[in-house]
């Protein structure tokens, strides 16, 4: 047997409406279609790219895409090597929003019911599974990324993959250090659009890759980097 | 060099709301929210659940789900292969249209972009490019998955993923059929839940393969699939 796997979408652009431009008109008529009130909603360059441009949020260019981190868990989730519990997976926001899913979660496809999720994990911190109130997503505020690291996930090797990194391959990457059954590997992409990780965060990583010559979005690097682990546990 | 590669996204749950259900309190608000005709918007079982159960729509557990198609099309479009016009991507819906995408195509990821894409899709059959007026994305009526393969895409080799193929793996499929340069193969993966494809549909397969133990979703398979082809024609 190999050894233990963990991913991390790190900076994930994950939160909800920020306070200073919660009174544009593009947040107040998006929240009045969900019916939700306007602090509540996440934060979505999709409906509200004016405000945000107009606002200057900072590091906005890194920030309000629920759609990215939607479609990076989807890519995660629907793997044999999560449904065989063989990887944990952590979200760790822009905004050091932690967070955990249980065994076995379905990340509902359709993004309108991840959207809802999200906005009750947001507020409520905890999602619970309505018949036997096991926790299926949790959330906790005020946890870095490298107090994530060191203090929940504790791995024998902190992996990051980014376009700056070592020129490699999925392939390589995975079977060079994921062979010993002492390893905890964690990987760790990025939840934001382009450019790259924080010098705070990649200056935690033991090994940065980059996998393949092209830039490749979140899900992708995603779906190659567990598709090699399976095949070094020999799923098939 | 390897054989050519098309994509097949058969038998998609993706169409707009039937007449039958349009005056369902589901649908209306839906349209309603979305400013639009109730008979112009995706159909959506996220959405219209009840008027699709209480209607008693045929085949109905195969059809409303756009969101599949999105994350399908989001796997596919987001590979380099795709990204460096390797591989030719068709949709044929459950209604018999076939959906043609330009090279460099850019799907979005948020889905209140790509629901807003498609309903222009179904309503106008063409999305240009409004700089240059290049055609984006066309869709034909009354084209059967028959039509297309036999006339539009004629491949060498038909090559069918379904649960209940031969026991294989997307290493093996790939590096079996793809090696010539003669060959064109076209890989065929369904775009609905769950279930198999129609017998009008996999009778036509020269070819039948699961890959892998596991029951896997539209967009691993695509994932996988696309990945090893990858490999194969020496990407890295």
């Amino acid at each position: 047997m190999a050894g233990a796997i963990s991913l991390v979408i790190a900076e994930a652009a994950l939160e909800t409406v920020p306070e200073s431009i919660v009174t544009h008109p593009s947040v107040r008529n998006h929240a009045s279609n969900l019916g939700r009130n306007p602090l509540e909603i996440m934060l979505d360059r999709s409906y509200h790219h004016a405000a945000m441009e107009r606002l200057g949020l900072k590091s906005g260019w890194k920030r309000g895409r629920p759609d990215i981190i939607h479609v990076a868990l989807i890519a995660a989730m629907s793997t044999p090597l999560f449904l065989k519990n063989l990887v944990r997976i952590y979200v760790s926001t822009v905004k050091d929003k932690a967070i955990f899913f249980g065994e076995n979660l379905r990340i509902p496809k359709s993004y309108f019911r991840f959207e809802g999720l999200m906005m009750d994990l947001f507020r409520e911190k905890v999602i619970r599974n309505s018949q036997n109130n096991a926790t299926l997503i949790q959330l906790q505020d005020n946890v870095t990324f490298g107090y994530l690291v060191k203090n929940v996930i504790k791995p024998t090797k902190l992996i990051g993959l980014t376009k700056i990194g070592i020129q490699s391959t999925a392939e390589k990457v995975v079977s060079s250090h994921l062979s010993k059954n002492s390893d905890h590997c964690a990987f760790v992409i990025g939840g934001f659009p382009r450019g790259h990780f924080s010098q705070e965060i990649s200056s935690l990583f033991d090994y940065s890759y980059s996998i393949g010559k092209f830039s490749l979005e979140s899900h992708v690097v995603i779906a190659r980097i567990l598709y090699e682990c399976e095949k070094t546990y020999s799923l098939y």
